[in-house]
């Protein structure tokens, strides 16, 4: 399992004026989880796109427990719980201190880039991750 | 049932460097397609707001299939299946063409906004909604 | 000279919460009145960058008059004045009924995407907006 | 003179399909920015609208020289030169390295929020001010 922990601070662009974080901008914190989460084993989504491979999301889903507000410290918490193989899952928990404000989950799979293929994930970055799940 | 259309052009600012819509984008066309289906019923959520009742968002749920581009018209259907009372539920296609590039569905609750206090569709809204699930 | 008018309807995720359109959000409104000058004179931006050219922004300069709301119906009116050259300016007034929210001036330059490399206005594009300048 | 200067990471949700930010999105740095230099005089944003006073912005001046990319560290050095009346001028300079890539300006003034009326600066916030302007 690959766990990781990222802070980020609520910008005042984030929210709308039901004076929360909108919706659908919960979906820039989750890419900054996953993002962190994949750093922890070495990869870097950055480099990855540089190799000419991309990490679409094929499924989102989003619990809306409690809104975060503006200048609000919030915590992600992302796991990756299984190996992956043609796809990969990011769970996450969006916390403010011990408050739960959103649990999520998104599916990605692999692409090369250049003709839009889906592929398996790439041999370096398994043998990135596979130390994690043993 | 409540059933809407509308037609969306793509922004570029909706894009992100992989070429494609940026997959949290996607929540402001829900958005769009579910005000239009209230307005279909005679709800203006902009009014709805103006009385003192929002609508946040209690949970989301999108797949996505085909990816949107730069400057594609895309088409947002959205129905609501089951008349309201606590929460509201609705269910969207986004398509291009005869193309499904995403399938969605959100859940709502209505809030006094004064005191972030949950509430009943409010009646009026009851009364306007009704005759489409009789 | 070239003008267009378009209508745009302000977006819920638009706002922020001090109850107005957020003030960066209006550059994308800019954007899409651009696009449309450009098209009324046969000129498709999707197209310009199929063909390997970018029209990136140099400077903006916004004056924010009045806030625009949640769910107002915007005009957003652009002209191009002067033929361009190696610098293609547009001057925009964002209006509500007879209302002026917005004045702003954009100054974009020609890239040549592959090599990131400053070029001219390109040849045919020339073509089509000189009989507006005559 | 009141001079902060804050470190920023590009978020994939910034970047447009040309490969760099977004231009619009350039605006949150900013906003980042100033936030960050009212926080060393002591004055915290959220607490001043808490208060019931907001900073719309008035004008806003961009100069586009290099464009950030995904993942590039930036830095947003904010100075607010003169002492604030009834409008308040930050200037910023967005660097990455040694690199400029945006110098900006914007003007903002003071409202009270509940009746979007103008006024000057609020009493605390200028004596707060006022030890950097001697």
């Amino acid at each position: 399992m690959i766990e990781e922990s990222i802070k980020i601070r609520v910008r005042y662009a984030e929210t709308d004026q039901m004076g929360f974080v909108y919706y659908g901008n919960y979906a820039e914190y989750l890419e900054l989880g996953r993002v962190a989460a994949m750093k922890k084993a070495g990869v870097s989504y950055r480099e990855l796109e540089e190799k000419g491979i991309g990490l679409p999301v094929r499924e989102m889903k989003i619990k809306y427990l409690r809104a975060a507000l503006y200048d609000d410290e919030i915590e992600v918490i992302t796991t990756i719980k299984e190996m992956p193989d043609r796809l990969i899952v990011f769970e996450y928990l969006i916390k403010r201190g011990e408050e739960v404000l959103i649990e999520a989950e998104t599916t990605l799979f692999f692409m090369e880039k250049e003709s839009n293929k889906v592929i398996r994930i790439p041999e370096e970055m398994k043998d990135q991750l596979k130390p994690f799940f043993s």
